[in-house]
């Protein structure tokens, strides 16, 4: 039985005016690749524009790691425009007057979908780390229950960026027949070395927070903030080109003239890093960041079919866009060429197209033309196709 | 006066039979950027080979962030060779046989040389974080004041890698008259915004560490070595590359078929990690790491000279070889080939030399053949026009 209730935010909303959005409570379970299953569990999601009368025009967008359901709009917690607002809207490339799209908060995240925030029914306190550890695969799962709860068959496109990529191609494997196509970008196939080395430390920097208590902080009312604000800083950067950091700071100080020879912060970079962290504490979990993180670390799409990436894609007729951005490191253009070649080698309809950009792998999140109209173009054939006025 | 003095090290040694290496205790007072001095202050060192009659055979080797004046030999604290055992040696690039090799520890490192574990004169306690914030200009000052003490008036060659060719840049540019020749390798003119954002992360890990207790952790008998080893953790990724962590563990996982599904090391990769960040802290102080960061963040050569780099080159008549690797992030070809430029714009003789190697920023470091050809053979050349056989 699925039912709709009012999304539960672990942080204080900031504005009365501000959208709550939607959440459906499944009395079913949902089973999990740990072996263990969740039972009940809500997904909390957001819609923007309208399900046309065919039920065709359907857009899944998929969160990544610091992500939420609040794509577009303003975000319920922080007051600030939705972290794809370049993107959803209104006359924007995913257009939302003519797109119904949706935006599920992830299982394990901490925006109303259930997570390590949430009350165990065993115990009648917080999950904490007796929350199951969800995969991408899990987490796939429960937002295909949730588009049955919300009697939508069959989807126009799924898409997004980084961790939201990664869901994306999980869904033409597992839903081969419900996707029409699918734009992953910016993201891998299976989560590198790399990439699994700079979690840990972030989870390393939660978990060594003395408020962080064996995960168990909200019983306590303490909150690891530090950790979690360092975890933060370590992703942001890595978020980021060493141009963009030069263009946008260089060596620039920050309200002074002259070194302080001290370790407050002199420089601007400085500064900035040190908002990246405190603006995240105050809309983000930390237990809930270790899932996530770990989630990703496990995706390896290859693996889950005999280590042959191509046979993920066997059984669908989606059609592909893979986008990648010259200056991501972390998500970088050969991770995405080796999506598009197995989807090439699987027979698969692909276009594959590296971006020139300086923002490294945040520019699937701004203001970057070639993108959006790559995107839009890439949805207008699209719904020119499935006859979406 | 200077007087020779047996090196400290707050960490113990290993082995009985380890050497203990060389200090010079200075009573004269070292000036420093920040407007203090220090006095008295010591120089701890290491030697290899024997100086010459004609004393025109040193070889001056400056250490990286985490190293220490053991470049080669054993280690007396880790017991394990020192960390540029494939330059320096009898019969390696760097000729022990043929030169006098000398390597200083920084002021403001914990293996000997004056530093924030040391003790404070005016209060009876360790420095802490009333340490002098010490810059890269300041290290070589007191460098120079070793090599006055020991008689060396000039130098064959000053080199090192990252932090260490930041020094040799700024001999060139304060002793010109002193060196014969200058190899920086992997290294920058300033240090960049992106640098500068990954060095106030690890500090920020540090001093977020409850055992840290606003530096005074010595006092207390308190180590922050969940901090320190976060930090030492952004360090060691940022010095490898995705190519070189994807070649050594890719995703394999660690003494197990299968993820654990929960926040234990699973992977190949972050087991290693912990092992770095463990036995880091074994040799190696938390308040070091933070000035010596700090150091290097302050690092503009460029600023030095009114904004014009080839200024700073401008006195000096020292042959160069400047040399990257295709593969470091963090100290790109581009960062290297800037100082190249300004060199070639001052006159000087220079030759760069961009090195193919997957191995990222450590490849300094490592068995690189082609980067240990072109040292031994600019020494060769070098030696050949000094008369030194």
């Amino acid at each position: 039985m699925a039912e709709a209730v009012e999304p539960k935010f672990p942080r204080p909303l900031r504005a009365g005016e501000a959208p709550r959005g939607h959440a459906v409570r499944f009395d079913e379970e949902l089973p999990l690749e740990c072996g263990r299953s969740l039972a009940p569990f809500t997904i909390a999601y957001q819609t923007y524009g309208e399900l046309n009368v065919a039920r065709s025009n359907t857009v899944l967008v998929c969160h990544a790691l610091s992500g939420d359901q609040f794509a577009a709009g303003i975000h319920p917690v922080t007051g600030r425009p939705g972290w794809w607002r370049t993107m959803v809207g209104s006359g924007k490339p995913i257009d939302t007057d003519r797109y119904f799209v949706i935006c599920p908060n992830v299982i394990g995240g901490c925006m109303g979908s259930t997570g390590p925030v949430d009350i165990d029914p065993r115990t009648g306190k917080p999950f904490a780390l007796d929350f199951p550890v969800a995969t991408i695969r899990d987490m796939v799962r429960a937002q295909a229950m949730l588009l049955d709860a919300l009697g939508i068959e069959r989807l126009l496109c799924v898409t997004g960026g980084s961790m939201g990529g990664m869901q994306a191609l999980q869904w033409t494997a597992d839903y081969p027949d419900r996707i029409l196509s699918a734009i992953p970008i910016a993201t891998s196939a299976w989560h590198t070395a790399q990439n699994i080395a700079l979690h840990e430390i972030g989870r390393q920097a939660i978990m060594a927070d003395s408020n962080w208590h064996g995960g168990r902080y909200i019983e306590g009312g303490f909150a690891p903030n530090k950790g979690l604000s360092i975890a933060r800083m370590i992703g942001h950067i890595s978020y980021l080109s060493e141009e963009a950091l030069a263009r946008k700071f260089g060596r620039g100080l920050q309200g002074r003239v002259a070194y302080s020879f001290g370790f407050s912060p002199d420089f601007q970079v400085e500064s900035y890093l040190h908002r990246q962290g405190s603006t995240f504490v105050e809309r983000f979990d930390a237990n809930s960041y270790l899932y996530i993180t770990r989630a990703m670390d496990y995706f390896d799409l290859a693996a889950e079919f005999g280590g042959e990436l191509e046979r993920a894609f066997a059984e669908t007729a989606a059609q592909f866009l893979v986008l990648s951005f010259t200056s991501d490191w972390l998500f970088p253009t050969s991770e995405n060429r080796l999506i598009a070649g197995a989807l090439t080698a699987a027979g698969r309809d692909v276009t594959f197209r590296e971006i020139e950009s300086h923002r490294g792998h945040d520019a699937f999140l701004l203001e970057e033309p070639e993108l959006l109209s790559i995107v839009r173009d890439f949805l207008d054939k699209l719904a020119a196709q499935a006859g979406i006025a």
